[in-house]
C-alpha cells in the first residue's frame, strides 16, 4: 500500500543530515513507491503552515557530500513552548503540539521522521504520546547522545579539527609558541579529546576534567626543559578549570567576563602567558568545525540510519529510534534515547589511551 | 622492572603503522621507562641480522600524521616458508623460525609485537607456539580480518575512493559516459561498497556477488532512459562475472589475458562498451589508496592498539591480539584471529542498505 | 539603458565553469540591473531550440565551489559542422551557423559569452565574423592555450594528481616497485610536468619530448643501485616513445592495439617490466583530473574572467577574449587567441628546472 | 669547480621553505657535486657557533611536501641589531655583522641563499655590501613583497582560508547568523580578499581600506531584507575602521584593549552585535593558515626559486634576488626589492572585480 512518509530536522546542522534526507526519500520513493514530504524549518514548519515540499528522487540528487540541509532547521523549535506574540506584542511560551498533530494529519502523512539531537528526540518522544507515528535519528556533533555508539557529523568535525592541529604541528616549531585551539564541546570533550589524540596535542581540556592550570603550566615547562620548543593546547568551549568554594564564584565571574573576550581558549591563554611568561597564539575553529562536506563514514552512517527508519515504518514501529551498536544498525525505543549524556569517562579507556600516549588532561 | 619491547610490521604497508608504532613507544618510554626496539623490513629484519634500531621518544616524533611507516616491512616475510638460496644458487623455501627465535632473544627483548595482516597473525600464533611472547596487532587495509570490528587503514582507504567518486560525479554529468572505478579488494569487497555508497555509485561490484553483466547493462540503460546522462561502476579488482561449468574456464582465461588488459575495470567497461555501445572511462586508483595521511579515525585507532598491546605486555598476556569491538578496544587469543576472512555478507545490513538505495549489485 | 547577456559552455568540463557563470550573472544583474540568459548544452542549445533559461542570483547561489557546469556543455558541438539527420537516417554534417545566428537574434540578447577552448574560441571567431557580438573566456584544463598565462581548471588538475604522487610517496617505498601514474595532456604537458615537479616524480614523459624507454629504464636502475627502492613515473596521456622510418610505423600499431590495453601508462610499465624485471603498478586518475571543487586559484581567475567579460560588454568591445597576463586581466582580439598550442618548451624554464631537480625527462 | 653553498630560512616560517631548501641542494649537489650547509635558525646559526650541517640528498628527501623548515628560522634575527647580554645581565642591541661574515668564511662556503621576507631581505642587502657573496629567494605569507609577481606560502594560505569560508558556508543559512572570520595580513589585505572572492565572503576589510562600520552594517541588513539569512565577514587582522582626528586617538586605545579581547575579528563581530542585535560568532584561523603541506602551487614556486639561486651562484651573480614575472623566474639587484610593499590597490582590479561580485570592502 502506498503510503507518505513526513521528515524534518531539529536543532542546529550538522553534516549528513542531507544523506538522511536522500536515504529516506530514495528507500521510500525507488524502492516502495512511497511519497516523502519535506518539512521546512523543523517542527516550525509543522506549527506554520504546514510548509513543507514533496521530495522526489531529482530534489535529493547530488545532495549526499553537501553539509547542511536542504530542509533547513528549527529555529524557535520546542511545539511545547513555542515562543508566540499576542495583540499587546508580548511573547510568551505556548503549548501548541496540538496544531503540530493537526497539522501532521493534514498533510495526509502516515508517519514522521524527526532527525534531530537530545531536545528534538524529548519533543519526538512526547509528541509520540500524543499518538503520533514518530521515527527517531539521531543527530549530535559533540557525539553526547546515548544508545547509539555514535552518530553522524561527529566523525566530520573530528576530521576538521584535526587538520587543523596538524598545520598547526608543522608551524608551530618554528615559533616557539604555545597554540591553544579552542574547540566544540559544552558539555562532552568527544571532539577535543579525539582530535588532540589525532592531531599529537600535548594538553586536552574537557569539560568532564576540572582543570588545573597551575599543572597544565608545569607540564608544559617541563616539555620546554625536555628540549621541545612548543606545545599545543586543545581546549573544549566547555572545559573549566578546577575550583571550589570562593574560587568557582571568581571563576564564574571571570567566566563571564571571559566569555566577551572569545571564551575559555583565551582564558587559557592568557594564564599560560601570565604565568609562564610564554608566548601564546589562540585560534577558534568556531562553526568551520559543523560545516563542509560530510565524511563518508557520516555519509554512509546516515544512508544507514535513513534506509532503516524508512524500514521501521514499513514495520509499524513507531515510537522508536534507530541506532548503531558495532557494526549493526538497531532500533531502540525512543524513551531510551533520551536518558542522560554520552560524556566523556575520565576513568576510561580513551582518557587513559591520551595520558599513556603522554597527553595532559590538566588533571 | 625495566623491559625490552621489540616491534615489526609485516605485509603490505597501510595508513596507521606509525600510529601504531609511536603509541607503542610513548607508552613504554614515557610512561613505563621501558626500551622500544624497531625491527626492521619486518621478519625479514629478524631472519638477517638482527636488523633493529633502538626507538626513543625522538624517533617517533611527527610520524602520527604519515603513511607507510618508518620500519619498512617484509619482503619475503615468512620464517616458516623462507626463500634461501645455496651454494648452486638455487632458491628453496626454509624453515628459519629458529633463527628467528635466537635472533630475538640475542636482542634481550622481552616481548615482541608483530603488526600485520592475516599472514602476519598466522606467523606470529606459530612463533607464540615455539615459546615467543607475542603480542599481535591486526593490520589490514581491505577490512578482511574477522575478531575486530575495524582496523586501522580501511577508514583512510574508504576515504581516498570516496574522493575520487566526488569528482567524478561533478564532471561526469557533461560527459554522457559511463566511468568505471576499479578499487582495492581481492577477497572482500568492503571498500568497493563503503565507498561506492559515500559516493554515490549506481552500479557496485564486489567479489562476494558474482556479477551478472546483463543484468548490469540493464540497470545503465534504464537510468538513461530514466534521465539519468551518466553512471559511475565501482568494482573491487577481485569482482568477477557469474558462470558455471565451462564459463568459468573461459573467465579464469579471460581473466589471466585481462590482467595484462588492465584488470577486471577494463574487463567491465569493454564489456559494457561492446554490448550497449556506451562510451566507458576507467580509473584505476591503484596503490593511491593505501598511501596517504590517515584519517584521524586511523590514528586514533592505531593509537588505541598501540597502548594496548603495551598494556597486555605489563600483563603477561601473551599469545593475545588486541581488536575494537564497539566502542572498547579489548584482547583476544591469536588463536581466534585468523580463522577465516571477514566477507561482505551478500544478505547482510550494508549490501541491503545499498539496494535501498537504489544502488545496483550486479545480480 | 538594460541589456541582455546569453552565456555558454563549450567542449569538456572544467573546474571554474561555474564560477564564470556566477561572475558574469553577478556583475551583469547586481551591478547593473540587466538580465542573463544561460543557453544549456553549449552551442548545441542554439541550435536547436534555442534551449536556455534565465539566471538571476538565485540561480547562481553556491555554485563557484562546485566543479562541472550549471549549464552543460555541448553534445555535437561544431555549428559549421553539425551532424543533422536526413529523412534517409543518413547523418551529414551540415553549416547551420545562419540558424544560430537567428535563434541568438530570437532571444533578444546583446552579446554572447562563449566559455570554452579551442575548439569553441574557432566557433566564436567565425560566429563574430557572421556578425555576432561575441566575448570569448579561455578554458582548458590542459592549460594549452596561448595568449593567456593560464586559465582556470588547470591548477585544480594539477592538485589532484600531487595529491595522487604524495600518496604513492607515502605508500611506494615499502614495496620497491615502479609506479607508473598516466595523466592527462593530449598535446601539452603541463599537468605532467607541473604536478611531476610537486609531486616529486623520478621520471616524467610529455607529448612534447618523445621518450627513450632505454634511458628511462636506465635512470631507473641507476635510482635502484643509488638505494632508493622505488620510482614514481608520471606519462601524460599524448606521450609517445621515440623512433624513426619503421619504428615510428611498429608504435603507430602499437599505440592502436596499446589503447584498447589501458594507454600509455600500461605500455609504459609493461616496458620497464619486461625489459627489467622490475614490479610495477599502473595509476590511471582518468577523468578524476577534471572533477571536484575548483581550487581557489581557479575560482578567482574565473571570478575575475567573468567579470572583465561583462565590463567588455559595457564598453561594446566585442570580437575579444579575457586573459590572464602576469597579475592583470586584460582583453585580447579573439583573432589571436586560437593562434597555435601553448606547448611546454623542452628547452625552456619549467623543463630545465625538472632536470635541475633530477627528474628524467626521457631524453 | 667544486663549491660550496650554505643556507639559511628568516622570519616566519611559511609553506614552501622546504622545497627551497631541497630544490637548492638537489641542483648543487646532483647536477653540480657541490656541498650545501645548512644554517640552522637563520642568522642566529651564523652569529653563534656557527651552527649548521651538511645537507646531503638524503637530508632533503621526502620534504617537499611538508609545511615548516628543517632548518628552523630566526629567533632573534638582525645581526645589525642583535640582543647581547652582558655581564650584568643586561640586554643591549650590536652589530655583530663583522661575526657573521667571519662566521661565513670559516665555513668555507661560496655563497649564502638567504630565503626571507622584508627583514630578511634588507639584512641580506647590508651584507652583501659588506662583500658576503649573497642571493635572496622572497618568502611572505601575506604576498606583501614587491619586484616578484607572488612569492610561496602565499597561495597555500589562500587555500586554508577558503577551505574555512567554504565551511561556513554549508552551516551559516541554518543558524541566520552573522560569521566573522579574522585572517592573516598586518599592513596586505591579499588573503583577506582573494580568499573572501574564492570563499563567496559577503564583506572584505582589509588594512588597506580603512572600514566604515555603518555601511557594513548596513549591507548585511539589505542582504537580510534581500532574504539572505546569514552573512560571512572577512576580517584581515591589520583591518581597522576609518576615523580622523580624535575618533582615531580613541580608536588606537580600543584596539588596544581589542587585542586583549582577541583582535579586531571580535571587535567587528562585538560592534555589529551591539548596533544590529544580530547574533555573530567569531573564526580566528590564526597560524593555521600558515601551517601544512603546500600547494602544488607553492611547490613548484618554491622549487624554480631554488634551483635559479643555484644558477645565479653558479654565474657569480650575487647581490641578486630570484622573482615571479608572469611565466618567469627572473633574477633583479636585491636593492630593489625591498622598496616598499605590495599592497592592494584600492583602485585597481582586484578590488574592483569584487566590488562587481557585490562583495562590500567597508566604503
Amino acid at each position: 500500500m502506498s503510503r507518505c512518509i513526513a521528515i524534518l530536522n531539529g536543532g542546529g546542522d550538522c553534516p549528513g543530515l542531507n544523506g538522511v534526507i536522500r536515504a529516506v526519500v530514495r528507500a521510500a520513493v525507488l524502492q516502495r513507491g512511497w511519497r516523502v514530504l519535506g518539512i521546512e524549518d523543523g517542527f516550525d514548519g509543522l506549527v506554520e503552515g504546514p510548509r513543507c515540499r514533496e521530495l522526489d528522487i531529482r530534489a535529493v540528487r547530488g545532495i549526499l557530500p553537501r553539509g547542511g540541509t536542504i530542509l533547513g532547521t528549527s529555529n524557535r523549535g520546542n511545539p511545547f513552548r513555542y515562543p508566540l506574540t499576542d495583540s499587546d506584542g508580548n511573547i510568551s511560551l505556548c503549548d501548541v503540539s496540538q496544531r503540530v498533530v493537526d497539522n501532521f494529519h493534514r498533510l495526509g502523512a502516515d508517519a514522521l521522521v524527526a532527525v534531530g539531537g537530545d531536545g528534538t528526540l524529548k519533543i519526538a518522544r512526547r509528541l509520540s504520546h500524543l499518538g503520533m507515528p514518530m521515527v527517531g535519528v539521531p543527530k549530535t556533533i559533540d557525539n553526547d547522545l546515548r544508545e547509539t555508539d555514535v552518530t553522524f557529523g561527529y566523525n566530520t568535525a573530528v576530521g576538521i579539527v584535526t587538520e587543523a592541529l596538524d598545520r598547526l604541528q608543522t608551524t608551530a616549531e618554528s615559533h616557539h609558541r604555545v597554540m591553544v585551539v579552542e574547540v566544540m564541546g559544552r558539555d562532552a570533550g568527544w571532539i577535543a579529546l579525539e582530535s588532540g589524540i589525532a592531531g599529537s596535542a600535548e594538553v586536552i581540556l574537557l569539560p568532564e576534567i576540572p582543570f588545573d592550570l597551575d599543572l597544565v603550566c608545569e607540564h608544559i615547562m617541563r616539555r620546554r626543559q625536555a628540549g621541545s620548543r612548543f606545545s599545543i593546547v586543545v581546549v573544549a568551549e566547555g572545559a573549566f578549570p578546577r575550583g571550589g568554594g570562593k574560587v568557582v564564584q571568581a571563576t564564574a565571574e571571570q567566566t563571564h567576563g571571559l566569555e566577551r573576550l572569545g571564551g575559555i581558549g583565551h582564558f587559557v591563554a592568557g594564564e599560560i602567558e601570565r604565568r609562564k611568561g610564554l608566548e601564546t597564539r589562540v585560534v577558534v575553529l568556531g562553526h568551520t568545525q559543523r560545516g563542509g562536506t560530510p565524511s563518508p563514514f557520516d555519509r554512509i552512517l546516515a544512508s544507514r540510519f535513513g534506509v532503516q527508519a524508512v524500514e521501521l515504518i514499513e514495520k509499524h514501529e513507531y515510537g522508536t529510534m534507530v541506532a548503531l551498536r558495532g557494526r549493526n544498525v538497531v532500533s531502540i525505543p525512543i524513551e531510551h534515547a533520551v536518558n542522560g549524556q554520552n560524556l566523556v569517562d575520565p576513568a576510561g579507556n580513551l582518557a587513559w589511551t591520551a595520558e599513556q600516549l603522554g597527553i595532559h588532561l590538566g588533571r
